[in-house]
């Protein structure tokens, strides 16, 4: 199945919704809504059946998965008798990021093309942390942050976590996956180069702009070692690259991630940037108004239009070193 | 004001409640239970006065100051009449961590002691991320992390965030600072050192236990620029400082922080360690059964016990370097 969040305007203003998403009907369902409609058939006032509805399909796909198997169930209940009164067509929909994430992490798991690179990046899976609260969802604009001379995309797959789980070994680690979306992990390569010599990592050069989307396919879906993906920019294609080329498997990442701590629901993970997936390694960066395409085969494609440089940002006055030790 | 979370039994199993802390009188006073009665008392039926006052006072201080300044409001219209029914004795209390941060970051602001620094420390106040799943509150035991050879304490201020801001300067950013709790950054350094010759920063080495409480205070109550920090073991004072040491004050942290993307209610930011603030800038480690108690003047102690290293964890086999590139 897959799994979208859209913005439906309601008398309460613009709220998001869960849907599930049939591109061969051409069509949304509204989850909240097909879903009272079938507890009043079965005998539910229109009151508690609001009710009830809001608390099995609210507005996130977190407070969902939290609710445990009863979600897909509750799913495949609808599917099995989907009504056409409560699809949305999909040229009406305006999409959010269909997952609002606790915790967004990206990991450095496919080959690379880093003649530099350090002994530690081939002995474990290594992985930063992203502000969630920068995700933006399919045609949102992106986010041109202040002091970026170089804006660049990352070709990645997103892991979206299904439950709780803790110290997974790759064995058993595929119970943690409920599906997979396409990641756009944003970067600003100056930025970055700059604040990554200071070894506490990524920051101001990734937490400004994670774009994901369009929507997350349940893993029964797909087959994750055969994904086909590509970047075009304006229409040209600049990156290609397939999912069977991870360095580091799905399953050990997982296992890394929890490894004395937790996973957690709608908990979501990029697996990195395929080689060749950033304009970084073309030599190419892009410029306001660039249109950005990820797609990846089986999932779908996910657009984002680069907005205009961000100007009057707070500039740090640097502090004397003696002063400061 | 000062605002706790406790675990409160009740007919649906153990719930996180927030409360109001009193030391002087010697109790917290459970907020959803005193609204319930206050709105009762102005003629709300049972089933109502219960319905808002969860919606007021949930379990969540993220979800409570997303209501916005309703929250303080509220509060205080209580403490204006304040039931001792509603109290529950501090003896009895079982505390949560006081927050439930969508995001947790941790800046690098204080004096430091690092000769070999790199310039762009002084340059900018530097920060990463924590996983936010692994924070505890007051009296948990702290996790030690599977492979972890000296796990260490780290002396801190934490900063919570009341609401949405965004491009904040330090001529307006106090306005983004609901509160402050004492910040317990928990290191495992063998970890950190390995992880971070990878450049993406902390990892495995920071996220698995931070430690927050033992309740936030509002900042109208304290001199954010005068307070004493202790750090004791066991009873045996290792640290002392003051967080009039920042090098980076809290106006900059925010403003940096806020930077090309959102604060959002209920986030925690760490200032750092204050100098001297850790087990590592003395030449010494934890170990299992060591009490950690970190005191700051107006707030109070945050104590937490360390636990067990833990074993089994998942070791990654280590990739050919010529295999993946």
């Amino acid at each position: 199945m897959k799994i979208g969040r859209i913005l439906l305007e309601t008398a309460d203003g613009p709220m998001p919704r869960l849907v599930s998403v049939h591109p061969e009907r051409k069509l949304v369902l509204d989850l909240a809504a097909a879903y009272r409609r079938q507890l009043m058939a079965d005998g539910a006032s229109p009151r508690m059946a609001v009710r009830m509805a809001a608390a099995q399909f609210p507005g996130s796909l977190t407070e969902a998965l939290e609710t445990g198997s009863a979600f897909t169930d509750a799913i495949a209940r609808l599917h099995a008798g989907l009504d056409e009164r409560d699809g949305i067509p999909l040229s009406d929909v305006r999409w959010l990021a269909p997952v609002d994430p606790p915790v967004l992490r990206d990991f450095n798991a496919f080959k690379n093309h880093e003649a530099t690179a350090p002994d530690v990046w081939f002995e474990v899976p290594l992985f930063f942390k992203i502000n969630p609260s920068t995700i933006v969802g399919p045609d949102e604009s992106v986010v041109w942050p202040f002091g970026c001379e170089h804006l660049d995309y990352e070709l990645e797959l997103g892991l979206v976590i299904g439950g709780s789980h803790r110290d997974l070994t790759p064995e058993n680690a595929r119970q943690a996956l409920f599906g997979v979306t396409v990641f756009n992990d944003f970067s600003a390569r100056n930025l970055l180069r700059y604040e990554m010599d200071g070894r506490l990592g990524p920051a101001k050069g990734k937490d400004f702009c994670t774009a994901l989307g369009p929507w997350v396919v349940t893993v029964d879906e797909l087959d994750l070692t055969d994904l086909q993906m590509r970047a075009t920019i304006n229409g040209e294609q600049w990156s290609e690259g397939n999912s069977g080329s991870l360095v580091w498997s799905i399953e050990e990442i997982l296992s890394y991630a929890s490894r004395s701590e937790p996973l957690v629901a709608g908990e979501v993970i990029g697996t990195g940037t395929v080689a060749g997936g950033s304009g970084w390694e073309l030599g190419r960066k892009l410029e306001p108004g660039d249109v950005v395409t990820l797609t990846i085969s089986g999932i779908g494609s996910l657009t984002n239009t680069v907005g205009k440089p961000e100007t009057g940002g707070w500039r740090p006055q640097a502090r004397e070193r003696a002063m400061a030790r």
